[in-house]
């Protein structure tokens, strides 16, 4: 973005910005998600992890194909918030010892992405709307779905197990 | 925390650390709340960011409460995730140009906040409920459900508003 000049005009100008800093997201989740579950140690949480990163995999097919859609180039811009839950979680899974602590601590991060996700993918299916881009909304809300669905599944397995092995 | 010791043992460990966190983001929120309401043009939104900023002001004083009945010092760690949520709101608000566009990038941007802080009381309660420490776990929801419906409140401004403004 530039320095002098104010590059996010109009609606469609800040919907294309999210949409290239939502790219650069999932981009940077396909890459941690691997190493979380390597860090996992219970099986369904593992599993879970490589389960979303195929999922991840199909979001960032999605905004290909939602960019190609808009007549835009696809393309990244940084994002430094996903970039600060990525190192947070790496620090805290670094410095958590003991399997069912660990596990506790990957659920915690993975959550904060998944959070992130649905707070950018709610304004962008919302601006969507207004913007007479139904169609790019229905491909969007698939994703928001999935977001959710995940988030729920780790609280359903934080609860169910996780935490009470991690305290026991 | 150490380089070279692994500093997360136990779920209370795990608990106080992500408690720092969480510390550290409401003190981060506290001095980006009043620049948001500067930003903000529509007067609703300028009058919800100050009032969330009282709310999270009550917020870093809960969290001074829970430190004290666990027996922890008050104490923040840095947190990189709400440095780089934070550091992406100045981006997109910085690059913004026209008033309507500027209030729906600062709606979005403060719904990624409250999405973080949602991900982490959501882990902390789960944890001081499993902990034992269901007093704890009040304290807690308590703000969780301030933050949850602050995030509501924002979604129902910018689609019942807000966006419809900006896009016209």
């Amino acid at each position: 973005m530039g320095l002098f000049t104010r590059d996010i005009k109009t609606m469609n100008d800040l919907f294309l910005h999210q949409l290239q800093d939502i790219y650069y997201a999932e981009q940077q989740l396909v890459k941690a998600l691997p190493k979380m579950a390597d860090k996992s140690s219970d099986p369904e949480l593992k599993q879970g992890f490589l389960s979303h990163l195929d999922e991840t995999r199909g979001h960032v097919q999605r905004l290909e194909q939602v960019f190609q859609t808009i007549g835009s180039a696809v393309k990244a811009v940084d994002c430094p918030a996903i970039d600060g839950i990525i190192e947070e979680a790496d620090e805290v899974t670094g410095e958590a010892a003991g399997k069912a602590v660990m596990d506790a601590a990957l659920i915690n991060a993975a959550q904060a992405a998944e959070h992130y996700e649905i707070a950018r993918y709610g304004s962008l299916i919302s601006w969507a709307r207004q913007l007479g881009r139904s169609e790019v909304a229905g491909v969007l809300q698939k994703t928001l779905d999935e977001e959710k669905a995940c988030d729920r599944k780790l609280t359903t397995l934080a609860e169910g197990r996780v935490n009470l092995r991690a305290v026991s």
